[in-house]
């Protein structure tokens, strides 16, 4: 229990990485809409349907109960869910909500125009180039969550990271939870996949934060992530999320994973009304079991490659479908979450254009929370050290392009065009000298040095590059303030939380 | 003369390139602004004042005589420009027309929300990965219109190609017309650096065409790129080639390359109003020579490598440039002209993600004609086949990103829905077996195999694909029909333009 104290500081010969500040990005341009407000509600009425005629296996008796009690028609598993409980629902569900950090400094808007980067959530395995790929341990679980810390542009201290498959499932949820609060004072997320789990990792998350039940449930401070199984399922870890998430106050988001062609329709139309009515599902749940509870609408449409139904990501379907997805969570004033992915097997091109295609999708289409958006490959296989690296360049590169233009006097620049005049160069010039060394935005990756340079440097490729600058970051990384006294309340709940079992599995 | 009949053929066991159509896409959706309608107004303000105050160098005696007609105020080389003039132009200037193929079907229109899609024009280099990087020869050059040819989402016979630096200069542009208009039938560009080149280069698009003089000055058939010397000077070639293409009715693109902290301001904003100034005032010369001339507003703004002088592409700074640009396009209703760039030294996830970076501000910010969008790597230095093939790819996305979506009853799969149920999947229902063959988009160039079986297959890099897709296209190539009369013709211009010694030089 002394790995935080193993944080490895950069040689002081080395300088820092070149970060920008931490800071909320906001959608300053309008988000992109593909649909008319017309086909927008047409997809809305047919999701309602959906939920009427169709509805969801619903596997946990309390929530078919709770379902019931507000008017749902259940039938064994099967519970049909109204237009009223859904719109009663879109009455209590907040638009914007603070999701509180353990670092005042690190609090998030969610909802409105503001953007959550969070960093990649559940790959079994991990790679870089140096040990290849692998399955994923406690230390490298706590590696990610230390890149999350160093990384200014990554907002929350993990998704999931990567598995840590090296400690039992029953205590697991206890270690990483840990990682994310020790070697982070960002805001978590905590697994959902069980009581045991889902209590013990907020208990460790107030603990950490340091405050009271009553305040914590006054103050958003840990969020998971529920993905329902599509088509229409909801199994009884899932449902059990979704209500003591809205109970506690905790932010609980929705997603279906619903890969048109195989867990949905092959049409995107189709697939999106399957997403719509689950999302509303889970939100039904949510609001009824604590109206008010905050919640994030998850889209996570793609498509399969039909010659082998493997996902794919980044394409253009998937594109289309983030920003319709915006669309929808904006017809419901609900906080949007997307993702940022890619299917390929190394960091290559392949990687980068589904990346940034993704990220087009997500940010054009209003996306709120940014899921994956570092470190995640393969289509959520995998958690690649380099892959974080580069994201964490294209992230800060999005803050920038997001980030207010200035038009003025001085930004227009008319005494520098009458002090250089026709044919000359702005090098020399005095409002050139002025502003240079902030001008631009300097990219952590990027090589634009000439081919003769670069090739005489020995042709390194991005992900080389992307190599060295995770090697920093983590060198850089060190634990941020944690009271020692929390901390050793901390462990010692680990230790009695795991004579007493953990969670409850079959091995 | 007989290098249009060795157009080899792909081996009958490879099935052809799965492509989709030639079509031109529009953008479906909204474009996005930066600036607030205020703030363009500023900077298109700015941009009057600064040619009133400041103006330009014109460096062609007959440019200074017609801009001085209209009521310009001429000192020496010096020309100011007066509001009056900016405006009579942009009355004059068509806000979309139709650019003339030899081949009907490969007609395109400019402006309006149409997209048009040209390669990579001007390197000096080119590269692949089995010859590595190398000057351009008139090969090379004859490959790249193949390209163009064979690639559907290629909608002209290239920007200049790869030049080849293997013809002498002054007869140059004879061989690589007569490759554009031999190896393809799509619309295409030709130089402009001298009179010679110009109105050789246009009387073999016209023979190529078929139809007679009068008819080509009726319908635009070729289209030039002028460069300004930014900051504020034009040369003789560029005053000349803007003045006769718009006499000629054909279609100039005016480009200011205004890299901000070199060419123009460190500032975005003032980079945009040099940008603006030098656009509009090549757009008064067109519309002086020829009112109604097809003029295209070009913008070329990025920013350079404070550190190294190096130019930057895909950069934030160049998105935000590409949107407020195509703002200041439509403030004059004017067709708009941005590229897709980069800055890389190979085909890797840098190239892959300045690229997509800079497509996501050309496509969002309006661009009518994105040049460069196949191919050029290296700030403009070298076109690669790799990239070309790749970029292929990531333009065919796009086609299908902007087609619209069907909402219907079909689409919806209501009756897939029910069939499936709750917990089952849609591989075997009916809606989807109907449709899976053509559901999704299916790429050129992306690995979606499962990382053990990418792995069992070399483990290879979207360039290695990218390499294998160049050579089938070029084995695919086959030149389209042209009467050997006006073959014949053409080569006989050749000869005879060659004896005559074609563009005088100093070599």
């Amino acid at each position: 229990m002394t790995m935080e104290r193993r944080g490895r500081r950069a040689p002081p010969s080395q300088k820092p990485l070149a970060q920008l500040p931490f800071q909320q990005p906001r959608l300053t341009l309008e988000p992109s809409r593909i649909l008319s407000d017309d086909q927008i509600e047409t997809i809305h009425r047919q999701s309602l349907r959906v939920l009427q005629e169709i509805g969801m296996d619903v596997l946990y008796p309390e929530a078919r109960e709770i379902l019931a009690r507000a008017g749902a028609r259940v039938d064994g598993e099967r519970v049909r869910i109204g237009v009223e409980i859904v719109e009663q629902a879109l009455v209590t569900a907040p638009s914007e909500f603070t999701f509180h950090a353990r670092n005042p400094a690190h609090h998030l808007r969610i909802g409105g125009n503001w953007i959550t980067f969070a960093p990649v959530g559940g790959p079994p395995n991990c790679s870089d180039l140096d040990r290849g790929r692998r399955p994923g341990t406690l230390e490298d679980n706590g590696n990610f969550v230390k890149l999350c810390q160093v990384f200014n542009c990554i907002h929350t201290a993990g998704g999931g990271s990567v598995d840590a498959l090296d400690v039992h499932a029953s205590i697991r949820h206890l270690h990483i939870t840990r990682n994310k609060v020790v070697f982070s004072d960002k805001v978590p997320f905590v697994v959902s996949t069980g009581r045991a789990r889902l209590f013990d990792s907020l208990e460790i998350v107030r603990m950490a934060r340091g405050i009271s039940w009553e305040r914590m449930k006054a103050e958003p401070s840990a969020y998971t992530v529920i993905n329902t199984n599509s088509p229409f399922k909801l199994d009884g870890p899932m449902a059990l999320g979704i209500i003591e998430m809205a109970r506690l106050n905790q932010i609980c988001v929705v997603t279906p994973f619903t890969l048109a062609g195989a867990m949905a329709p092959v049409t995107l139309a189709g697939a999106l009304v399957e997403q719509n009515a689950e999302a509303l599902a889970g939100l039904a749940l949510s609001q009824l079991s604590q109206p008010g509870a905050p919640f994030v609408y998850g889209g996570f449409t793609s498509n399969v490659d039909m010659k082998s139904g493997a996902p794919a990501f980044g394409t253009p379907e998937y594109m289309k479908a983030c920003i319709i997805g915006g669309q929808l969570a904006r017809r419901y004033k609900l906080p949007y979450r997307t993702s940022s992915t890619n299917a390929a097997n190394s960091v290559d091109a392949q990687a980068a254009y589904e990346t940034v295609f993704s990220l087009w999708g997500a940010i054009m289409g209003g996306g709120n929370m940014i899921q994956h958006a570092a470190g995640w490959m393969e289509g959520g296989l995998v958690a690649s050290y380099e892959k974080f690296a580069l994201d964490a360049d294209l992230l800060q590169m999005l803050e920038e392009f997001l980030r207010p233009l200035i038009v003025d006097d001085d930004t227009m620049a008319m005494d520098a065009m009458l002090e250089v005049g026709p044919g000359g160069h702005f090098f020399g010039a005095q409002h050139t000298l002025q502003r240079y060394a902030t001008a631009f935005y300097q990219p952590l990756i990027s090589d634009w040095r000439n081919f003769q340079a670069w090739q005489a440097a020995g042709s390194p490729q991005a992900q080389h590059k992307a190599n060295a600058i995770w090697k920093q970051a983590l060198a850089e990384h060190t634990n941020p303030p944690l009271d020692p006294e929390i901390l050793a309340e901390i462990d010692a709940f680990i230790v009695k939380r795991t004579a007493e079992g953990g969670e409850p599995t079959d091995f």
